[in-house]
């Protein structure tokens, strides 16, 4: 019986290369080449497993779901092509091809279009549940097409996401006004940020289940939906951002919605202060985990 | 009249050895053996009086009680027995026995064990006001006994707390079940860190005197009820967690409860920014002393 | 198309030193020798203009004000006196005088009172929308008149603020029954910290306007105003405070008001966390300007 | 190939748990309860596996033993007593007995005891080349015979290091004339830190050499020999210490010494900047290991 | 005459964006794609300018050189290709063409190789003194042939350098042995960092010229080649290494050499501490600078 | 028996404010109104006392001196006009005066002109040991004459120090041709920081020892005399500078010199990364007693 500060250094203090056949599959994404801002999303994986210690021990007190208790493997990190956007892009959609349901932590939202490009190979286009600071739906990102700012122009683009069954949550960064309405244009949901902190989380979580309805989702998480309070590690900060509370309180809402799999992006630890960064996002994904457990969704 | 940066290093800028026979004093307990993730609460005392210079000068705007107007004595740090988790209980128990009503700043939750039990000797069991992410009453921490996830299950095996007299407020970290279980059927009142954000501090706090009545109750504040984004210097944090704001709302709301001592705990200043961990477990004891002022409870 | 990495250094990414002859005018003033508890807020303008950068790209989605369709220019910063504040005040106000609309970063709550001064021989005695943890009535600074906790005591002794046209939000530090006094006797209106957190932004903006009235104003921003766990890098920092969601809900919502000019003040990057308070105060700037875009106020 | 960012949390990017029956195991211990200054050294073996991915390509320019070559595994951290220290003591004394060459990394110093006790039960008494500011000869540290500054007085009390053959290279403490005296005459040979300097590293090797002799040696770390300019993270610094370069230049001209294993000790990584601290600790266990490669003694 | 804190934002204090046809231009490349383990150098432009105040007044007390006396000029940062590494060399070898004598500063080492292709076609190959911890002749880096360990094999192999006119100072990492055997096989000098520290400074600038000799020759300063204790904000630190006093001491005595251009690369501001690294990136630049004042080579 | 951590916040685990009467006193000065680059310096009395922990138990081993042994009081804080540098220095002047010994810590180096004021009517003008990367003879400071570059000018004006029993040992910052010769005119010896790297610290004590006689002098230490590797916590570092072991092997070595008082200035925490720039500072005030302990000078 181990103290917390000396698990093993996987996610929930599990080895960090284990079977890839467990039920549901952790990987990291040392990834930041599309980053706009400050860099470092790369040591994002690392960071997420080592804070996911603190939730090593017990269920969740609310529905008491219990990652423990489940079929859960942390299978390491993917391999990328150094430098290289595109060819990095082909490695994760290959890697990610392999998993019966995958969660993947870190990297810079870039990694999103090729999670997606894999999964929709099996589900066809999916629903979206995107909580961001940013719409990500810019066509390019200073004359690059494939960076952090444009997952989701080209996932509506290349038909991998459902956009009437596709809301965003958290919205609030600056943005040109043709990129906003070519996204409302689509058929996106898009709920700001002032606008959860007013209707608070019972009815976002509301809204969140009416846009995506029955059929299978994926939830994209970009850290940068949290204020910059609680989660300064990462590079493309905004004030007026969701608390931590309310992300939670969101999350365990949506126990009906049919979760296909889901990433936490852009926590980048060198931004981070005493982790807490790191726990928010190694959070998010044990509250995805638990949604899931024997008895829910 | 010194400016504040130029305070005297005790707490709210007094000298930090002066006499013990004041109607209130404030005692450091540096002690961090106890801990189970991130250690360094042994640096606690010390942060908090430091920070507490920004509170020397003026009353509580709400109540207009001062400290400076109150027989207030800071009488420095407790002797403990290095590396001796009992040995280092027995000496706390022993120095706490000597004073008319004591709030202590620092060191891990172990020590409330100690505190309480020097109280209960002249109180009786005493209700209890208990904010944290964390029930702390397991009954042992990986194996020990006396450490920090297990203060409040002592107390109640040992008496020294009523159960159905003590409520806890922000709790929200995982837990067995049977923790849990354990907890609420001795009698005592959770109310999970969600329940405050959704309910107001008015109602808390209405809550909190309901459970812990008239007697003599004990205020044991375990830093990480506070939310990360603003008390990162701590050694088990847990996002989703209170803000300063409704914890000074609710304390300002509980002057009709008989309190005859008070710890804050769980300040560790290594993963501090800028102090602001450290000022919150400042105000919480300044908020405490200020209801005691005259014309208050 | 430069990333928002390598945006030159003027405020929103512009050049530092530009033509004066603006329609809004944005100057730095490094100036700290003000502070009571801890200094550096000489390095806040440098920070503040920094952080803009995130905000150089497209435009409010609150109304789609553009800064980039405005007539704005950084003029660089004010010379000041080393060493000498009643120098550095005669200093920033005479270079204070030149601008149409001018709009400070930086520097310590000293430097408004050379501001209004400068100012309030153009507009008379103007309205006044003051964000801050403190009153800043104080009529000295531990002996020192011209320091950071009296500009408000000058300005309303010289006759600069008609007090019954200001309003304070976000008051919450100890401070002595006679400032507060003094103050509300002269006619100020004070909406504390916990007001503002109990009655919503919506509330808290139709009561500034109703201070404020139709006649010139000023808005003085506080950067304490907001809670340490949102910006932690300033002097004296005070727990409880409003939320950046608040704060830019609230400002959102004045746009009928006449505003003459800005500062955001007393921000020290030397405290802050990953340019987290430094982005707050470059986006409350930015908030007001788009209040001014062309089809606003 | 994975990018030095992207390689797996064992010591030089290794798995953390692998066979223990390899010709040089590493363990790590995250013991932190012998501190009598600033604790955390709990996160030491953590962080400098995470340091020591910058070490995994390729081979030591001096001689060019490659680990890559060797058989090296990570067995992970040992399991000890939470707050217990003799409890700890003993688990890592059994922990230890079962492999052939043992290098640890990380805890506090009081390890190196137990760390003694198992390895002289196959070697006899070892000769000891100590890398320190302190002479850790204390008979007690405040009142706690079995801490950080006193393993050195129970080895050589308890006979597992022959004094005659032990030398103290960096040391320059404060110390009771007592404690000094008692080594001295103890037969251990004291280098202060300035020796060192004045001396350089060819000088200082051949000593060593000397005292040391033909016979089993141990080589035990303290970090805080390095100077805290280059070794921040550390919970007992003083200034004037060795440069990481003379340790190296020392390291290297010992690969006549017949070492049987070795520890790097008190890395407390809350107080390292940039990991450098880590760096310094796990470059030293890779020059260690260099020093083993087929070709070398 | 504004004070130190006070300065404009660009190099010394000047205007950030001026002229070109200054006799020395120097320009920002915020660029780190090609980085191996921690990212963030994109961000090392900016810091290092902002540095760069404290050698903003008076001249170089060896040799009394005077930046302020000579024609210097700040152009501002290049612009790059985002997330596309040989689309950024292309656009930072056409910018680099157009400058008489150009300073570099900031991004990783990949840029090198850029400006080496500008500067060759006016010069011929260059003779090179290249301070580094590593060799940067590795022939790809994790499979990509153009990043940060690879601008001295492709400056080799086009013919950029003459590699018997080339010394690298300070080398001390781990490599393959191939890596060191094809770079000496080429007519490299190699002066690794113990060599530095036992030779002392006089002696490693007559070798240094000895190699160099008196046709043109090119400065690429890695700032890794600096201890990390003196410059933490990089990322591939080793330990070991140059200390500033003595990188200063060798520059100081090359005062024959023809220079005809320089770089300083690999600052990470996001690792640093208190300016440390990016004021050391500074003054080198500034050092150069003054080598070149009138009376000078 | 108190553990190191757990010492009471004076000087050496002192009371912080005790009596004047003894044979040695220390005071701080929280002063940094005349800094020119970053501030802060108001902090470095409470930073360099709680460092000084770590010296409080034992002797120093080099010649056993023990200030535990000697009669030492820390005198708390001068009290200062805030925001006044010429008031500040009438209070430091007046408030120096009474002391038979004085040592002082903190503050910018503007405070050692009052000291110098205070000391110079008992003793007449004074040999000087000057430790600094700068002259400190400016005759003024961006126009201020009461600064920190200018203690040195106004106190050879003055006639408190003879300029030719002046020694500057560390100096290596750019400055005006001007300011150096009418230093070297007046007398002054300058010994540049890379002398003393290259000469070693027993020809430089030597040369110290020469300069200043046998008549009273007195120490001021500025903390950027150190490199800013091992001193980064202050105002205007920089690079090249002294080592910690040279400054304490030289001050070791000046044990025949008859000292009158002291100062060790310039310590800005914010600045400080692990305490390490308090501790150099802590450890220089404690050598110096030491010098003066029992069967010393």
């Amino acid at each position: 019986m181990r103290p917390t500060f000396a698990l093993p250094p996987g996610f929930l203090g599990g080895c960090a290369v284990t079977s890839g056949s467990a039920d549901f599959c952790i990987a990291g994404i040392p990834f930041d080449l599309g980053t706009t801002n400050r860099s470092g999303t790369r040591d994002g994986p690392h960071a997420v497993r080592r804070a996911s210690r603190m939730l090593a021990d017990g269920a969740n007190p609310v529905g008491w779901g219990d990652p423990g208790a489940m079929s859960v493997a942390d299978v390491g990190d993917f391999t990328l092509a150094l430098g290289d956007i595109a060819g990095s892009l082909d490695l994760i959609e290959r890697q990610a091809a392999g998993f019966a349901h995958l969660l993947t932590i870190g990297g810079d939202h870039t990694v999103t279009l090729a999670l997606l490009r894999a999964l929709c190979k099996r589900t066809g286009p999916v629903g979206m549940v995107h909580f961001d600071a940013h719409v990500d739906t810019w066509p390019d990102n200073f004359g690059q097409p494939l960076a952090h700012g444009s997952p989701f122009f080209h996932a509506i683009e290349e038909g991998l996401v459902d956009p009437r069954r596709m809301v965003q949550v958290g919205i609030r960064s600056p943005m040109p006004k043709a990129v906003h309405d070519w996204t409302i244009a689509r058929g996106v949901t898009i709920i700001g940020a002032e606008q959860v902190h007013l209707d608070g989380p019972a009815a976002v979580a509301e809204r969140i289940r009416a846009v995506v309805g029955a059929q299978a989702a994926y939830l994209s998480f970009d850290i940068d939906a949290i204020d910059p309070g609680q989660a300064p590690g990462t590079g493309t900060p905004e004030i007026g951002g969701l608390f931590t509370w309310q992300v939670m309180a969101i999350l365990r809402r949506l126990d009906g919605v049919r979760f296909a799999g889901m990433d936490v992006v852009e926590v980048a630890p060198a931004y981070d202060v005493a982790e807490i960064t790191a726990l928010a996002a190694a959070t998010i994904v044990w509250q995805y985990l638990t949604l899931h457990a024997a008895g829910k969704s």
